[in-house]
């Protein structure tokens, strides 16, 4: 392998001052408790529920049988088209989420269905290290002629993960042996050697988890191979253009018609703007951040500071949903934020949760912090049914009621991402730098950090998301000067923070994080009060199909009318800039929420008798309405949902 | 030809009271003359320009070669597709726009041109009576087998149209009589009979030609033919599946779905909604309101009602447009009326008009004339620019800019069906019975009509539609009696009219026709004033779309905003419900127009610091804005464009 060539060299990365390396290391899921009444419910229903639910699926659709000697897809599976070019990235991110449920709660039935699964993939690699199931039974000859649309190093980057996963919480080699191999065979195949393809995946993956495989084994050569892979993408001569032309096709018959679809316009450290297919550009920048906190490589930071804030000011869903465009799955025009026919991927919201915890690893910026807390509460959870059991691709922040759950798709990518991402939830909530600890999330339970090789556990009692009272108790076996870095949300104007009962100056936060250094005795207690009004938010005016209309907001979480609450047809509903709006938790709503309610106007057709226009304008009555989170809708009845809620009335009835 | 099944017989016809006919008869737009501010100019724009434009189209692209003996289009041609399979029509809409500028204007040259192409048309004609080119010269063997897709009826209509046009401007048989013997081809082709075929047009237009050619000959088996074809559409089996299944298509594979799509659904009588394609429906409906005229059929004429209604009340847009969808150039469902997709087809606008006109002569209904005002001062007259020479296809209600007016279109229907509209629009404003004068629309000139064997002119002397001040003159050799019908627009709330000065009981009108009987003196005056202030029109809430919006009217012309005119970009500008409207006649702005401007608020986007979402609602500025009629946009610079402006402001700034 070649030196990347937008790799700073030593002396320059010397003489860079301020160079940025990943320093705010997130703490893993397995030194985390979660312990609360938001998220334990659902990570339980996770593990009892979604995971076998997904290993069914896997078996029911013949995906585990995929990996025996001599499996001969029909003419049933054939007709799935694409979507069985990656069936193995299921299977993997199954064994992934699975991976993560052992390393936390023991289960022998579980382990040992872990141990079978993989003995399969074991015997299905090649002898080179190739490992993929379509093309080493169905079509072998195409190996390797089309890395733009069928996604081999894709499923190549989901064995991976699944691989570290399963190592990191069993301590067994048997994937991980498996997918070094076929690591070390890639890096046979791709590079800038002579004899190498400058090839590099279609779809984003592989990248980000040759870093997790580098930090597991330690092999840098892991580490360059995803650099190779980052750095060569959107090169000239293009690569899918010259392996169009090797299968005979002409590379203008591109469906997607240009490289933006999948971030391989021009190299990434030259791109501007968030464009394409959403997830696949979220996993391409994560692993643009985690090169970056390697390599401490400017050029490439910078890059994911300007995505990020195209991105979040340009192009992002009210709820943390990305993606507008069921067509190229991802994204079109700035300020192009259509709600009934949001598209929203679940997937692309869990890919923004991965990319924000790196940027959050290098930059400690509220900023990353507050997306993050957005995309979880929201726009990824919204992805799956309370009973962990149905789950949403799209996640359209409007519906006349025929959008709902679905056990399974075609394209099932959605259902195991889940599941990974909430068998690890933990990671998410504390980081550790060599002397502060960080909490990231408000999440009651536990982190046990190793702060200067001290254990310290951060142990929190909260409410949160329903309530802003937060308390964080500090338990260590002796006194230690540490900082403890905690995230002022920024949905939140007025915080109050205590030690032991002492205010602490909130003014001294930086980029929405309060510092607080001092040595800290076992017990100390920090409280935080972030109180929690209901609050109306407003898009940017150039978001044209939001003008005149509010989304109700309290804390983290975004509120939806739905239909099965309220009376009012949604669409006539008009909430007035003034009326009050109450909450309270409803214990025996959609298993315990904070419902908002108030007052407003609901137009009334009555008296149109039959006439399409006139000059009266139209009448409204009093009405009442009731808001509830949005990820939890489409749990009850069916019926029509809307985030954005007309404002007015214009005229009393 | 066997008796059609759902006309009633002689016997039934005579018990059943109230059988409503033909009875207010349109005057011939020969007996019209035009000579106001807002008509004669586009008039004048018609005969002078926009008619020579079409005929060099034609020739260009190669329309009028293809009568020629031994015609063989080349590759360029056949990959335009379905359209050429209907070029003749586009000929034979510009020989009646020709005729009808002829009836009233003697033109030398054009009177030869037209010899001349009609020259070519009959010796086009093949020996059995048939006539169209495509399936004499390249698909003969495919003559007759997609009634469905393939426009051969439709073709012969529009050929009967142009006949029948060109007889009564010149006298001239030389097409009438080539038109006939195709009809009499066709009888033998298509009816009841054992050897016949079941058919009828995939796209309506012959039935209300072949009461044209009836009309004009006093051929009754013409209008029998029609009437085969209204009665016979959609039964069961059905004619398109079997003529499928001959072909060796599978009636399923049909690609619009449904039969809807060409009203073949069920029979007509049986239909209750408008559906499917909307220049279709409309020619079609007309075809039945004429059958319904000459038969007295009450079922199809409540079909024409019941169709009416629906339309009009669920389905139109608010200048007169009908056909929401760019995917069927039709309907979709009720209320669903997007601005910026709307299709509103300027040839769907010109058949709605044909269909007013129609009910107009059974039932003297204000609605009637009401809308037909409303698509012709607005939906349809936007279908062509000021010089006559560029056209609307589609006719959106909101634009970012990127619409335009074009010279020609691949399936050019609508420049030609502008052009014999405008040429025969006299026969708009004038009917009459055996007892009764009408006068439908306000238009400055005359009509000369022919009530019990006298001759009587109407002069009408008006400013309108920039002014509601009317003086229609009854001019006469002698004294006489009768009714003087005249329309009392619904958009006027408080009309006031007088004979020779004194007020007339304007409370007496029926269903929005005022009847003021009495012996007529010459140089008698009646005088209307109908008060046109500016006026906000809204759309029942069912329209989604526009809730929050409102739309801008004076007396018939419905107004828009365009960008030239506005420095507030369209889409922040929120018209306050209580601020003033002022207007005024501008001479110099787009050939002179009523436009309407006040004071409204701009929502002020400068304060949004890069962010996409926030808690404090948007600030607006004062501004000023300035609207034009909906149907004089895009005439000069390109720019954005709405009809429905956003009411408000919700917060001042």
């Amino acid at each position: 392998m070649s030196t990347p060539i937008t790799t700073p060299t030593a002396a320059e990365s010397a003489s860079n001052q301020g160079v940025v390396r990943r320093q705010y290391v997130s703490l893993a899921h397995t030194k985390v408790t979660v312990d609360d009444v938001f998220w334990a419910p659902r990570l339980r229903a996770n593990r009892e529920r979604t995971i076998g639910h997904i290993y069914r699926q896997c078996l029911e659709t013949g995906r585990i049988d995929a990996f025996k000697p001599g499996w001969n897809p029909g003419p049933e599976i054939k007709k799935q088209g694409i979507p069985v070019l990656f069936w193995d990235s299921d299977t993997a991110k199954w064994i992934e989420a699975a991976s993560y449920t052992l390393a936390t709660a023991h289960d022998a039935q579980l382990d040992s269905l872990l141990d079978s699964v993989i003995d399969l993939i074991a015997k299905a690699q090649q002898p080179d290290g190739y490992l993929n199931t379509w093309f080493t039974a169905v079509e072998p000859e195409k190996r390797w002629t089309n890395l733009r649309d069928w996604h081999e190093l894709y499923c190549a980057g989901h064995m991976t993960e699944a691989a570290v996963a399963h190592y990191e919480a069993t301590g067994k080699r048997s994937l991980l042996d498996v997918v070094c191999r076929y690591a070390d065979y890639i890096e046979t195949v791709f590079g800038r050697g002579p004899e190498q393809k400058r090839g590099y995946p279609g779809h984003p993956e592989l990248e980000l988890a040759l870093v997790k495989l580098y930090r597991a084994t330690g092999e840098q050569r892991y580490l360059d191979l995803s650099r190779y892979f980052v750095d060569e993408r959107g090169r000239q001569p293009h690569y899918y253009d010259q392996e169009a032309r090797a299968r005979g096709d002409d590379p203008a018959a591109y469906w997607a018609k240009s490289y933006e679809y999948n971030q391989a316009h021009c190299p990434v450290c030259e791109q501007h703007e968030v464009v394409g297919h959403a997830v696949r550009a979220v996993y391409l920048y994560s692993a643009m951040a985690d090169l970056a906190g390697e390599d401490g490589n400017p050029e490439l930071l910078n890059a994911c500071r300007r995505l990020w804030r195209h991105l979040t000011t340009k192009r992002m869903y009210v709820m943390g949903g990305i993606g507008t465009s069921k067509h190229n799955e991802g994204f079109t025009g700035d300020y192009d934020l259509p709600n009934e026919s949001a598209y929203a991927e679940t997937c692309a919201a869990i890919g923004l949760v991965f990319w924000a915890q790196r940027m959050l690893q290098l930059d400690l910026d509220g900023n990353y912090g507050d997306i993050l807390e957005l995309a979880l509460y929201n726009a990824v959870i919204s992805g799956v049914s309370l009973d962990g059991e149905a789950f949403f691709y799209d996640n359209p922040l409007a519906s006349h009621g025929t959008h709902h759950r679905q056990p399974w798709f075609n394209c099932p990518c959605c259902p195991p991402n889940l599941a990974r991402l909430l068998a690890s939830l933990g990671e998410y909530v504390y980081a550790q730098s060599d002397t502060d600890a960080v909490v990231h999330l408000y999440v009651q339970g536990s982190g046990q950090l190793d702060i200067g090789g001290q254990t310290i556990t951060l142990q929190q009692e909260t409410n949160y998301p329903w309530d802003g009272a937060i308390t964080v108790r500090v338990k260590l076996n002796q006194p230690a000067t540490f900082g403890l870095r905690l995230r002022i949300p920024g949905w939140c104007t007025a915080p109050r923070v205590t030690v032991n009962g002492e205010p602490v100056d909130i003014t001294s936060a930086e980029q929405g994080y309060l510092r607080i250094e001092r040595e800290w005795q076992n017990g100390d207690a920090v409280t935080l009060e972030l109180p929690m009004p209901v609050e109306r938010v407003y898009a940017h005016p150039a978001v044209g199909t939001d003008i005149g209309q509010v989304t109700l907001r309290r804390g983290p979480i975004v509120y939806c009318l739905e239909q099965v609450d309220n009376t009012a047809p949604l669409n006539y509903i008009l909430l007035p800039e003034t009326a009050e709006l109450e909450h309270h938790f409803e214990p025996d709503l959609l298993n315990g929420v904070v419902a908002i309610t108030g007052s407003a106007a609901v137009l009334d057709d009555a008296d149109w008798n039959d006439k399409l226009y006139r000059t009266a304008p139209p009448r409204t009555e009093p009405c009442t309405f009731t808001a509830i989170p949005y990820y939890a809708w489409d749990n009850r009845q069916p019926g029509a949902m809307r985030v954005w809620i007309r404002t007015g009335p214009q005229t009393q009835g």
